[in-house]
């Protein structure tokens, strides 16, 4: 394999976050690109230290600059509704928390590269995870003439001990917390945990993991109700509060967190072709995706709904593999927008140590209609009409038997798993 | 409309239940085909009455016999499991538990039709429901050459009242049960819910309506563990018991039902067109199909496991629509069968007032690998990889954008819903 | 089964062409309803006799009024159009031609039902077709309190010779002409043949029976170039003239048809259940359905290619089931639409009987990049790039081999299709 | 990026042809690798030169062996016929001919270096192609320790002429051929052309490109008529004459190309994210495909030929990106086969310069029905079904219609292209 040379980098814009990894890039950048570096940090609600101390930290390990963006309604409002409207769920339990903020982040890192005339970007993702993926497709995406550094694919540092030698080496000033067992990454939608106990798929997790969730058990004994209002598609309101979407989301986390609502615990496939085990913590975002549906159930027909169902998988699957900038991902959206113009009502849920049960949806939207569901005296349903249906739905079948061709899944062939047996 | 001539029919098998309806379809089929009437009657776990009342009624009610199926391991094991299976999952929440049993129930039907020489069959499903579609296209597919009577399509019989004086002036013995409000239909795998006060989807459903599971609020405060076994798919072991598929239901269903766990409230899209409002519990079905999927998100690769969940919402919609013994099913039922090798192993799972909670998941033909997944030293994957891995994968992005392409989806159109707008 | 009343009705539009069939429906729907009718014809390209011969016959006929509408620039631009770009090709082969129109027609149908003050509409569609449902499907989104009177579903004509009859009983003007064996319709877009010979699929058709093209055989023996020009998914000029969106359908049939272009002959399934053989000319339909694709795969990359394929497919599924104007086909078209903003472009076709051939396809949006397809020096694909990329992708095939599972696709059982023996 | 070091080889099996790129690698291997070279040639129905004087060109290069296979009646009957069986076609036109090899000649690659006890096996694609990936992706999955050597992403050659200068500095035998603009590959299947003048999508491909079909024009003035059989799907005779798997495709392609069938030109997505553009000739494959098409057309219901249509595109892709041995593949194969019981019969085709022309299909289960297509009399299709069949298909659009929701699709908005306008 021939070794590729190193891009010459004059300036580059590193997305910091003042923990360790990003703290040690900075000395590392500089001594091995010879360049500038710029830290930008971003408040996607992750519940950082406060900015003044992250600015002088980040000047400290040697960056000229930090620039910071607040991207907390931007976050909620076109990158987590338009995903929320889409009902995206990967591999039917994660919320995409993580995915859907990368592409966001990334693209404030080419705009501030942008604005502080940088020929390169830098990020501290690991070359095992799907998160270099996402940042690095949205700056090709974006500006494919920026040069993308990834230290994590590049450097002998292996272990976190590797990481506070180097620190040391250089003078970066490390804050003694104990080390967490877990890697986690967190924003306004969630908080994931990776690493720990959770690398054997067969251990329970420990309540001590979670942060912004209670267990059920330990949630109030006293359900809580929640009325959530959405209009086209998008939520608005809480118990009959207008909120900007970043609040609505805060406002869930926090009562739904109290109840125990949000937790997911999967086995998932990285698109770098391995599994991994992860525990995500998503309070609003459960409730909200809940609310959303039972929305829809109520104002989309069945077609639409059904087809929407299929697309969900595949919008999750492009919002999980970082294409967020991509034409398909344009188009999904065109559909899913579409569909929304009825969405527009209210769910009423009822909150109870870690269940969300329905309790009421409204719509001025609604295609239910009492007086067909029901059994009483009819007039626009025609049960007459019924026996027409069934004869053409089930014409076909009926052709098939006539000709005497056998009736399909009697008698299946039983599967021969002979070649799955282990002792 | 034309109206059609009745059929001329001399010997129907009835799919009789005892119950009010189908008590009163004997002499009405009687009076109205001047035909005798065999009435057949299926175990499907619903746990009715016993048998010997059940034929006395019956033989009461007018017909000349009474023939009963015990079905519950033929249900659980060839209609059950291969849908667990699918994962098929109606709208999100519907475990399509009436709709499974229908072509079993319909599939007796004509074994007995042809058994007893009659030239019809007829059931008791209103022309409203899915039901009567699921019930006549089994007997289509299986003998088009079947009269089907569907009495609820003809008669003039609209309500309660009036099937008991119809019942009244025929002799037909009536228990005097009190009238429930809601129609249910029940089985080894759920029980249904509809109308009532669910005729208002805004209502929350009242926790007297529910009969096999418990209030969240009500289940211990002690959650329990409960271990499955799989093998190719299919559930075989219950905390290490070996157990019948039927068996398997029946005790997930007494663990479920005890801890709150199952219950689903929706409004679902009929198949004729019409939006319904039901509850349903289905408290083993509920933690079987959250097992199986726990077990294959560690067996699966991805590519699989995204087509499979796509494949599922097609398996379901047919499912609920009563194309069972269709030739796509059998087609569906290859593609899942043919997967299914691997998922054999172990799912650990904490059961808690509604909650399922993942803990631990094991098997053979796991293909997670700790040392892939994990952010140790390496040797397996070579992280620098990756870089190779996103050039190619985001190419058709970076030729986009340095071809001078817009980026898709950034500042794309707000969609213009003025005409969703209600007063 | 009970029979309903017929509807009371005032005044009813009906879908007129001046044929045999809607001839008598006039006085019939006069004599069975007692109600005004209104005679509404659209020229839809089919290229029907003159308007005050036609006038004429439905006021002989019985009709209070002819109204006509020529719909061909709205069909061409507001039906076809998006449909081309949508990809749509029912099974294989159908162009749709029939099916597109319909909705169109019913939609103009409404409109003057409302400007009459009528209370209802009745078109000539058969019991047994795809059309009913079209025309009845629009009509009901339309305006739902609409009456519809379908009189091949009502009344005791069942053929031809019937309709004579009827039609001398009551003075309706029939033109003597000779009657075709083959059913038609026509219009911009396409003819298509039902019935005759072709009741036999195993039949090859004859000549005499196409209309609109040559035979492959005796088109010209010299090939004829043809560029078409593109914008947004729209084609807008042929050979450098820009053309209004129906012009440019009927220039490329004259051209299309003196080649042989565009027949095709399928057994196609109905919504109704039945299999039916049509045989179909869109000699235009099939050049601009080729040139568009591609146009597509030179600006559109793979995964969004790929989707719209799949999504073609349901496209096409919707649009010959009448499902029109609803909410699914609005989103698919939100869909396709999105994806269409670089389809801006020329392509070169040369015409020789019966076939098309690609001679040249550009863009100014083109993905296409000759520096990285071809195999000369590179700078912008990094070959070393392929490696890291195949052992990401490839990785879960990798886990699985290592783990010892067996290998798919190994081996596989062979499938037992001894049910399927004739003798 | 950090180097890669090389891996230690002690004997590797190379894919072989015998042209010059694979003649080279054969020193260069021993030369980086000091190494033994076995090398492997297939017959997969090429037409090479005679195998002696291949095993000499070998061992000249510098190879201690020279093992081939031939593959032709397993390349026709376990990969062609599945994928045949399953309607796969990539991106509308190109029949995967290259694609579907690749898998085999890389599983009897394993074989050989299993059977030869080497450690690692070799191939001659480049670093740009798919064919790598198909290549490397079989061998991961049938043996993930074998090393897989590519030389083209690792040498510094990078044209014929340093190809031709290695080759004389090793003593490497080059047959003194002139060299092809084109870059080309045969099977027994398709041979596809890429390079020349068809790096640019706008130039028409040149007759004299072409090396197994005659052009349209040139193309006999009598059409010729071929009959095919089938047999639970796969084609068993021709005119009545029983054939091998590959004896059929021979037959074929010599009467298809003789007619001047099977050309297609296209530009294409590659799996590792460039465009190409290649054309194709697959005379007697595309015969195959058009004629199994036509009969399935007459014996699969309309929902499985809907769906088996959408899944085909995955078949292509998958086919198209290498991943044959997976458990998706092996998944979609069993869905394939499952439906493909009752496609048996025979289908009649006429061929003329270039048209494939349907002339008759027929089959013993065919779901054609010319009693109930037809517009006589009937008995079995009741057309008074069809007014309760589409009272209940639309009834969604009436319901949304009676609440006052907007008709879908009505006045779209219109999209905005303003940022693809190109000056």
């Amino acid at each position: 394999m021939i070794s590729k040379p190193k891009p010459s980098v004059k300036k580059v814009v590193l997305a910091y976050s003042g923990g360790l990894d990003t703290s040690v890039i900075v000395p590392w950048l500089k001594e091995n690109y010879g360049c500038e570096v710029v830290c930008f940090c971003s408040n996607v609600g992750q519940g950082d230290e406060d900015l003044t101390k992250l600015e002088k930290k980040a000047i400290n390990s040697g960056a000229s600059q930090l620039i910071c963006h607040d991207l907390r309604e931007e976050l909620a409002s076109d990158y987590i509704f338009p995903m929320l409207k889409a009902g995206a769920m990967y591999e039917h339990k994660y919320m995409l928390g993580t995915s859907v903020a990368r592409p966001l982040i990334a693209k404030h890192l080419v705009e501030v590269a942008h604005e502080v005339g940088a020929d390169a970007v830098a990020h501290g993702a690991t070359g095992k995870g799907n998160d270099q993926v996402r940042f690095e497709l949205t700056v090709m995406a974006l500006d494919p003439r920026l040069k993308i550094i990834a230290p994590w694919r590049e450097w002998d540092i292996r272990s976190r001990e590797d990481a506070i030698a180097y620190a040391a080496k250089h003078n970066v000033p490390v804050t003694a917390t104990i080390k967490s067992i877990y890697s986690r990454d967190s924003n306004l939608w969630h908080i994931s945990h990776e690493g720990g106990i959770l690398e054997d798929p067969w251990n329970e997790p420990e309540e001590s993991m979670y942060q912004i969730s209670t267990s059920p058990e330990s949630a109030p004994d006293e359900p809580v109700y929640v009325e959530i209002e959405f209009e086209t598609g998008n939520p608005v309101a809480v118990n009959g509060e207008k909120l900007s979407p970043a609040k609505i989301i805060e406002v869930l986390n926090a009562i739904g967190g109290a109840h125990g609502i949000g937790r997911a615990d999967l086995v998932e496939n990285r698109l770098v072709g391995m599994k991994s085990h992860g525990v995500y913590e998503t309070p609003g975002g459960t409730i909200l995706l809940f609310a959303h549906r039972e929305l829809e159930s109520l104002v989309l027909d069945g077609q639409t709904l059904h087809y929407k169902e299929m697309m969900a998988i595949k919008y999750a699957e492009l919002t999980y593999n970082g294409l967020w900038f991509t034409p398909l991902h344009e188009a999904l959206d065109a559909f899913v927008n579409s569909t929304q113009g009825p969405v527009t009502g209210t769910v009423r849920l009822k909150l109870y140590k870690g269940n969300i049960i329905s309790a009421g949806r409204k719509s001025p939207f609604s295609l239910y209609r009492e007086d067909f569901a029901t059994f009483g005296q009819e007039d626009v349903y025609d049960q007459s009409d019924a026996e027409g249906f069934i004869h053409l739905f089930g014409l076909s079948l009926k052709v098939r038997a006539l000709n005497g061709l056998p009736v399909s899944g009697l008698d299946m062939p039983k599967p021969d798993y002979s070649k799955f047996k282990r002792d």
